[in-house]
């Protein structure tokens, strides 16, 4: 049980479900256990609330020139692609995924998934992210590390088996993911059931895998009109959209993850409000893939549920979360002519409290007495938030990894003094770099 | 005079002039004086450059998973503005200038210049930057602040008086800098001229402006088409593009950087070219108040000379050529649907040599013997940066002010262990803080 500690004279900012994103100075946090037991202005009250719980032993924690807020949930990334960074740029989709990807993961062995999501997750966390929806198979070696590294996960588990041009569900591999959630009795990892998207699987297989995930009640993880060819070759096929024949097999419910979204008709968008569908929108991956720029103030428009993500290293080239909020809003402002579109609250709300309810955690996201500890300190005593200015701007257009320095998930710091305090870096590092070269 | 330093067993990126960019690994680079006096793979001729100009005690700086690679030349800046910074967000640029930010410079005194300055170059110097291209007023406040923090520029001077509606020239405000530059004999200072914009003055003051920049020859330094409404009022009121009336007055020449220069027609462009003028893309500012996304692709088919710049603090929010260089390439790629457009190689050029050329440092920006030693040196032994992959992909996709260990500029660290040697710190915050809450 980590100890207590009270967060003291430092400046909140945080969104809520049902107000505007808040942000108080001078204000006090005290966690005790996994949650947050106080919020507020008064000193005395949030020594009482730990007081209440027992702790008389607790941890201040200094916040002269800090910034508290909750750590970012990354609503789609690929962890172990990480060992794929900076070896094939500039190139389409097609090129990129084909050409360059997919022969090195066929060549991948379960400790190149171990190791590849712990580097990720040394990267997410020193950039002040706690959550990710991930899409990618070696599902229990990345859950494992990340029981191991203290970081919440939506973990997906590919439920397909492809022998000699055969398709059928994996009901063993889905098994095997349960149990092991099952048996680990923690609240860090939930799972979900990778659909990748409409072009990758044979017609008759998609209703195996929706049935797959009725009987586990697993929510879906899919790439939706990622490109202009997805769809062209999607109307082909099926005569319709990616979005109408996904939601022909009851893919999209209001448990899924959409990725990309780039091309989508009103149409789309209508489904994907009604059906309360998280789109995570990757526009650092869906630019440097040149696959375009989701109109994210018709998705808006339309009341489509938002968060964030950065999808894999292999495509982006990081998994900076700050990153992704300020380009997600300069894009938006830059192709429509209009700057008031995706405002500082608005990618602030889609990278935190709207990324962990896509991956399920409801009760993270939000620095509120009775939510889980899931926060980043940020320290803006340097020059490139300095002087600090509105501070949720600061935020959103200023703020980058160097300056955030803890990070707690569940009311444990895994980075603290930007040391990160449960993650072997010497020895990811050693691993990650030789399976790099094993798989050129 | 500083100690000579062996780069040893690094990894060297460069652009060269009439060759594309290099990546040597295990490489060596000597430094002594203010010049590089060897690059190359041998150790012995490195240190036997160093011995031959009587340097026996050198220092020697370890290259192990560090990149050593030239500075960034920052083609268009606001120094000062930094005291603006996170005030003012979400709002278009009309607004914003006319609104928010010129209310504010009027109030602004010597010592505003002097200290916002100096807290951009600490941001600017400790992101791998060390040198720009800088339109402001308070030119001699912000050439002392350069020298003494060891920086680079090419500042410029207001030459127009304003008074009961009568534009004049400010020939004393012009002579003041040259006298400062022509005292401290540096070499750190060049001078230019600031001729805003087309919108902003009445139509007589452009030739008298012009003939002060002929009479002193002084390159210029000029903001063209950054909106669709400047087009508009300009051809409304003269007939034309800004381009073009800016080049009736004779604006454009091989000296000129003109900031911006979102909305070209083909006739904009080629004229531009013929020039030679350099154009400053300013990716992120030109997003955050939407005025669009220039044509990249079509500036570079015109054989328009690019280099990248940041714009002011007040509208990006902050002084980061990692994040320029990627936005740029991302946008180009993402709004053509060609990921192959401004690949790293580019970007990286713009924001390296072609900056330095830009501001007339011919001398600066590519590692080579003979060259200034403008040099930084990036730390790759951490998360974001690993496995390295391509080196030079590294730098412009994954890279960022977190990874900048060290900076020398003219042969001087300026910044050592990510410890800026050469700027008060302390001093400076105080004093910005206090100018940002005096100009509210």
């Amino acid at each position: 049980m980590s100890k207590s500690v009270l967060f003291s004279d430092i400046t909140i900012v945080t969104p809520h479900d049902d107000a505007p994103v808040s942000v108080c100075e001078h204000a006090y946090c005290a966690v005790a256990g996994n949650a947050i037991v106080y919020v507020g202005d008064s000193k005395e009250e949030a020594e009482a609330a730990l007081s209440g719980m027992g702790d008389v032993s607790y941890e201040t924690y200094d916040g002269t020139n800090k910034i508290l807020c909750p750590t970012f949930a990354n609503a789609h990334a690929h962890t172990p692609m990480t060992i794929f960074r900076n070896i094939a740029d500039d190139k389409s989709l097609q090129d990129w995924l084909f050409g360059e990807i997919l022969p090195r993961e066929d060549k991948m062995v379960p400790d190149d998934f171990y190791y590849g999501n712990l580097l990720t997750l040394a990267e997410m966390i020193s950039s002040g992210t706690g959550c990710c929806a991930n899409m990618y198979t070696g599902s229990v070696q990345i859950a494992k590390g990340c029981v191991e590294a203290g970081f919440r996960i939506q973990q997906s588990v590919d439920g397909k088996r492809c022998q000699d041009g055969n398709w059928s569900v994996d009901r063993e591999n889905v098994q095997e993911l349960l149990s092991y959630i099952a048996d680990i009795q923690s609240d860090l990892v939930k799972p979900s059931l990778i659909v990748h998207s409409i072009y990758l699987y044979p017609e008759y297989f998609y209703s195996r895998i929706a049935d797959l995930a009725r009987e586990y009640s697993l929510p879906i993880t899919v790439h939706i009109s990622e490109t202009i060819r997805e769809n062209e070759d999607c109307v082909r096929q099926y005569g319709c959209s990616p979005v109408k024949k996904l939601d022909s097999f009851g893919f999209l419910t209001d448990t899924t993850v959409a990725a990309h979204c780039v091309h989508l008709s009103d149409e789309d968008r209508s489904i994907l409000a009604d059906r309360k569908v998280w789109v995570a929108h990757n526009p650092g991956s869906n630019m440097k893939l040149a696959s375009g720029v989701a109109d994210m103030a018709a998705m808006q428009k339309a009341g489509v549920r938002l968060c964030l993500g950065t999808d894999g290293a292999a495509s982006n080239n990081n998994q900076d979360m700050y990153w992704e909020m300020r380009l997600a809003s300069f894009l938006a402002k830059g192709t429509t002519y209009d700057p008031t579109v995706l405002p500082a609250e608005e990618v602030f709300k889609m990278a935190t409290r709207n990324g962990y309810l896509a991956c399920g955690f409801d009760d993270c996201g939000i620095i509120e007495k009775g939510m889980r500890a899931d926060i980043q300190i940020i320290d803006y005593d340097c020059p490139q938030m300095w002087p600090l200015g509105n501070p949720l701007s600061a935020l959103v257009y200023s703020c980058g990894p160097r300056c955030v320095e803890s990070v707690m998930i569940d009311g444990r710091f895994v980075l603290r003094n930007r040391e990160l305090l449960t993650i072997d870096m010497e020895k990811v590092k050693a691993e990650t770099k030789a399976i790099m070269q094993r798989l050129q």
